[in-house]
């Protein structure tokens, strides 16, 4: 049986919390681990998994995008109960199917969302302790906004680039960053063509210092203009981060995520 | 040093999952345990608190209520910051305060509020999988809520009501019973004077049953003049179920509860 006849893609979702993250690893827990062995089953042959965009160490995932060759013949609804009768609880496939054989998980998506979700009150939170960044400072979302808007566009993001980062080029160009407030909560959701690693986390840290100062939008440009890693803020915390979306071209029938987080009723 | 020279309460939320519930057990942990260590320590002498209802293994609170008594003088932010640095990161108190003396979380409440979350969905969740309960049937939230609305009002509840319950009696009276969907999510919410044991949980496990009968409310009335627990439904799980809001009178000074759920953003 050939392991190549057949490209098949599948949208997954992940509690990051006790991964080391999704890429493999020799010493440690991966996301990516326990879905190769996952669809390995299902397929009856190893199977190696690329991915849209690779999260690190307690980042979640609502749909991450993954693809996969296999001589396998399965229904779309096989591979997905199949794969999550053997993944562990914290991770679940939520579709599958055949993609064409030019699709690549990474290299065909148009654009990326993440969203950041920041906890704002006086005591910290046992149920999202997980699911959440918890700050006791109050947040000024209008001056938090006013300085998001400065990163819109295409710009060099040195400033927001880890220091073990591998992109060729620093250029990304971000297409909505959006900040809105629901209850104690503060979103912050980003849509780009492409992310450097950490770069979510940098500017979510370099929001939250910026917002207290007398010029929030002219600190955020000094640093962006910069593009020096050090005058930028912390790396906010993992656990508020979510792999959101990940955009392609319609052809390839990759459906829409259909948002999987819990949902506070009305009144 | 008295113990019992002033009453103190305070609004605790929990995550219920590796949890044996709310009560001390001599085999398991318990949140009142964890809950008494902690506050102990803040106060210098053991402690012994009271809640305003006992939830169950796996079940969760935004805001459970509690009391206990001590000779310790603490402003309400050393109560709730020391005790915070001493729970696990599964509990966190939200508030406390002093109280008179004729406050009892228990009896002094006037009506309690208890909220059950329902993902119904093709495939399972690996964000939510502690926090709301999976099926993968559709819901008719129409044909769900005139069964619910039968319910309202003062009934006998025996055929809702745990053989082990200690009650004196069956009889309560459900202020509101609402059920309401959030994309893939169904919440029921109910409001009571008080709640017999599993009774939310028996409610909700027969409400997902008599949804699919040809007149759900007549099936429901059968079952509730029945006052027979083997006529209704299997209790559903703990895990979608969360207490709420407790209601005292206003003079008690008990804060409302914030809402703790994560919450998605608009758009």
């Amino acid at each position: 049986m050939s392991n190549t006849g057949r490209r098949v893609a599948a949208v997954v979702e992940y509690d990051g919390s006790d991964f080391a993250g999704w890429q493999s690893q020799s010493h440690a827990a991966s996301i990516q681990d326990a879905v190769q062995q996952a669809l390995g089953f299902v397929a009856g042959h190893a199977v190696e998994v690329s991915c849209a965009g690779r999260t690190d160490s307690g980042v979640h995932a609502l749909a991450q995008v993954v693809h996969f060759d296999t001589g396998a013949v399965r229904t779309p609804r096989e591979w997905v109960l199949g794969a999550n009768t053997r993944l562990p609880p914290t991770i679940a496939l939520q579709w599958a199917g055949e993609v064409a054989a030019d699709f690549h998980a990474r290299h065909s998506a148009l654009r990326r969302e993440y969203r950041y979700c920041i906890l704002s009150r006086s005591s910290r939170s046992a149920l999202q302790r997980q699911r959440a960044t918890w700050i006791h400072r109050g947040i000024d979302l209008q001056a938090m906004q006013s300085a998001a808007d400065v990163l819109l566009g295409e710009h060099d993001f040195s400033a927001f680039r880890a220091a073990e980062c591998q992109s060729k080029t620093p250029v990304r160009r971000i297409e909505s960053l959006r900040l809105s407030r629901s209850g104690d909560y503060v979103w912050a959701g980003v849509v780009a063509n492409a992310f450097l690693h950490h770069m979510v986390r940098n500017i979510v840290g370099t929001l939250l210092n910026v917002q207290s100062a007398a010029d929030p939008a002219a600190a955020m440009r000094a640093i962006l203009e910069s593009r020096d890693r050090r005058r930028a803020g912390m790396t906010a915390p993992p656990e508020g981060l979510y792999l959101w979306h990940i955009s392609y071209a319609e052809r390839h029938g990759i459906p829409a995520a259909e948002g999987g987080l819990l949902l506070r009723p009305s009144g």
